[in-house]
């Protein structure tokens, strides 16, 4: 998996190795069980601190995507995916307001919005299709 | 305008003022021209640095959403909000990318998110049709 961060943008490293991380499991390229680096090698592959790729580890496993053995090391939840529950449903709208009320400044039509919300969904479903 | 900080959220601070701000401006309760409080004024009124406070009000003026005036203070911006233009969009579709992938992750169907989404939307629009 091809990891790609963005040292000008505001998104926390952090952030952006969890984002892509999860976006390779909707991907499906990273599987069920499937091991991911230790932290020292991922930390010395993509060319960050040590404790970042931590913080991102850490936050995976909080959120249910990942375990972490002593033995076997980071492995992609074997289990599958946590579930959209009330929490994340209601942090999923905390993340989506701002977007909607900038957009709704700026003249973005609902329609074009949820344009750009399909397409993003067909980017992650019709690779699913893919790998069958 | 009430202001609402959550100091547990790992939103920054700058950013959480600046979303406020924004949706402020999106459901009209902050009009084009208006006045808001001196970064003085507005970091000892909700408790924050005002190094924090000016963070917000210059990302709000790159934006183009506010006007910082040595004599007038800052204001809204009187010409009205910045349009979506190809930058944007872009942006839009980068900060979408990570919410999209965790909800087909977690089972999030495209029709749930697109009701999440209309009804942001809504809140919104329906202030603005209430202040006509």
């Amino acid at each position: 998996m091809y990891i790609h961060l963005d040292f000008e943008s505001d998104t926390p490293i952090y952030k952006q190795l969890m984002h892509q991380i999860i976006a390779g499991i909707a991907k499906q390229e990273l599987k069920p069980g499937e091991s991911l680096p230790s932290v020292r090698t991922m930390a010395a592959d993509i060319g960050i601190n040590l404790h970042t790729v931590n913080k991102t580890y850490h936050q995976l496993k909080e959120k249910g995507f990942i375990l972490i053995h002593r033995q076997k090391g980071v492995v992609i939840n074997p289990d599958g995916t946590p579930k959209a529950d009330e929490i994340y449903m209601l942090q999923l709208k905390n993340a989506l307001y701002p977007l909607v009320a900038e957009s709704v400044c700026r003249g973005v039509k609902e329609e074009e919005f949820r344009q750009l919300c399909i397409s993003l969904f067909q980017e992650f479903t019709q690779r699913k299709d893919r790998s069958k």
